[in-house]
């Protein structure tokens, strides 16, 4: 028997590789023999290096390079089992969790470090690139990662311009003769989950300006700077990134690939599919074990558990389901094509004791559904 | 598909038979054409009356007769579909649910009630009984059953005693030259699960006394009435009840059974088990599907779950269990012979939610387990 587990993590609780391995040990407890493939999946925010580094068997090297704050920080990327593809992650370089609470400063925060480590990886002989955009501290419209790259901007009077995006409201031209040109032998896979625009009540400063520090009375003045950016680029390169899909991913990082690079967004769960080749995987299964810890409206709406569900659905291969909270009607798992969904809850507890004791809940769960298929493979119509 | 729904019921939330169309309606969900049998148990408690008329087809009868504080109120009987078999319930004529709690009075409660019951049911031809002791009021050793047919008690003045048990402390002789002799053409079996002994710090008073307001300055006065019992008992009919396991069971109901009745005690979920011919239905069933609201240890204990498991596994049928609270291990399932065990809890919440929604969750628990043997049904070892 052939098993592919490839669950989302279960936020607040487990990553997506602790999934795995509670529900590989629930399998193993029922089918010693069974071929397991664990395959721990994110959603191409936090985790997508690690993971794709995991199911590709690649490796992870690491650099030093600058935080968002302009600090010296230790940083990695990925290589994939390819050894040819480069995977770089927002976070790791310029992510939410390198800076306290204290620290958010989305006016100085920059992408320096980001565009340091694609440097890196050129230097390193890699052309062709994963990108992960989410958790990004910044929001300077990947102006800090061009500027590591080569790229100069300048304002009104002709004064370089570096890291304080309100700055940017006096952009007046960019000067690329200096950015890499590596870049331009170099194609980019962009993992990209939202849809917003560059500025605008639905932009990159409006919608995801708040967790990373942006007050109520900075959201215009940030919005000027990008919108700025915007105009410049329309300008000298014709590109309109008002209408770009996705450019405010990433604290607007998404329009910088989009203008720059010979990038291609999409969505994270079918890069990163592409990636592993999660089908060469799957085809060949028996079931697919997946989860994470809501299922709910939302888990229709394309990421993990929509993704591998979709694919595993294709090739025939029935999916089961694990989750903490189960809001999820019998109609929404059959458009999922998700055969059978439990939730890993043994009785009324409350949140704290459900997360402590995830991982434990997950195994026994598992292990009960291994039984179905063990036990309830009689004859079913006579 | 032929799927027996053989659960006991949900404590504080669903009847048995409540457990088993929620069951029933998730079955039925998945597998349209599928047979449903559904055998809604008892352990012996209350409801077995029903459960019995339900599950054999058979028929409920209704008499006025009094209840345990000698005021008229209707009581039923019940009658199996073999049309030969009575089935009487303590807790029809002489049960806690008859009095507020205000109205506990375990000096003047009296099983009288549940003698008129049987009286009736010999009226009406029947000599096969089967007795349910659950839930009784009574603490007064069945001498209200024994009187109300026909036996009499008498102190050692040659006075009559009647309802009040304080008086039996004085029990001289008793005269069953009066007592109904269609009883010596009857058989009993009595549903009983507790062993405890009529008297005694493990007796019927001192146990099962204070759920029917027996306070503590009470208990050895009233177990004085019932030793006076045991010893009159003795010296007539050299019956020793203090050494009759489950003399205790239903305010000493037990004892009465054993000293003036050709009765046999069984464990209720056994005798039930035998009287629905439960293993015909299960022999030819593809599953069998159990529950109840907990389950745990005591599970393991003999009540409905362990009892049809063990039937089911002895002809080979997968079990499969649902309840509200999980707290068995993987070793505890294999004990009961149950193939997988599944809570109903879809998430984090409090008793009183899922105590609400227990019927919804079964139902929807139930559609996932059926969709397990719909999809999971592939060859197992390639």
């Amino acid at each position: 028997m052939k098993i592919v587990v490839a669950p989302d993590s279960f936020k607040g609780s487990l990553s997506a590789t602790k999934v795995s391995s509670a529900i590989k040990e629930g399998i193993i407890h029922v089918f010693p023999d069974a071929e397991v493939i664990t395959l721990p999946l994110a959603d191409g925010g936090e985790g997508t290096m690690e993971n794709l580094v995991y199911a590709t068997d690649g490796e992870v090297r690491e650099v030093e390079v600058h935080d968002p704050l302009h600090r010296r920080v230790k940083a990695k990327f990925g290589v994939l089992g390819d050894q040819e593809t480069a995977v770089i992650e927002f976070a790791q370089a310029s992510g939410l969790t390198l800076l306290t609470a204290e620290e958010l400063d989305p006016i100085h925060a920059s992408s320096y470090g980001t565009g340091e480590l694609i440097r890196a990886a050129l230097d390193q002989g890699f052309r062709k690139f994963i990108i992960g955009l989410g958790g990004s501290a910044t929001n300077d419209a990947g102006t800090g990662l061009l500027r590591a790259l080569g790229m100069k901007f300048y304002d009104h009077s002709g004064s370089l311009l570096t890291q304080n995006m309100l700055s940017f409201q006096q952009l007046a031209y960019y000067d690329d003769s200096s950015f890499d040109p590596r870049i331009k032998e170099s194609s980019f896979l962009v993992a990209c989950d939202v849809t917003n625009p560059l500025c605008g009540t639905n932009g990159a400063t409006a919608i995801f300006g708040p967790q990373k520090g942006v007050n109520p009375n900075m959201i215009a003045q940030l919005d000027l700077a990008l919108e700025a950016l915007a105009q410049v680029v329309k300008k000298q390169s014709g590109i309109d990134l008002n209408h770009v899909q996705g450019a405010g991913a990433a604290g607007g990082a998404g329009a910088a690939f989009n203008a720059f690079f010979k990038a291609e967004m999409k969505s994270g769960i079918d890069l990163i599919m592409e990636a592993i080749r999660f089908q060469d995987y799957v085809q060949h299964a028996d079931y697919l074990i997946t989860g994470e810890g809501k299922m709910d409206k939302q888990t229709l709406s394309g990421k993990v558990v929509a993704g591998v569900s979709r694919v595993a659905s294709a090739y025939g291969v029935p999916v089961f389901a694990l989750c903490g909270v189960k809001e999820i009607s019998a109609k929404e798992l059959e458009q999922l094509q998700v055969s059978a969904c439990f939730s890993i809850i043994p009785k009324p507890c409350d949140l704290e004791e459900a997360l402590n004791h995830a991982s434990e809940w997950i195994t026994d769960c598992t292990v009960q559904i291994m039984n179905m298929l063990k036990y309830g493979n009689r004859e079913l119509i006579r």
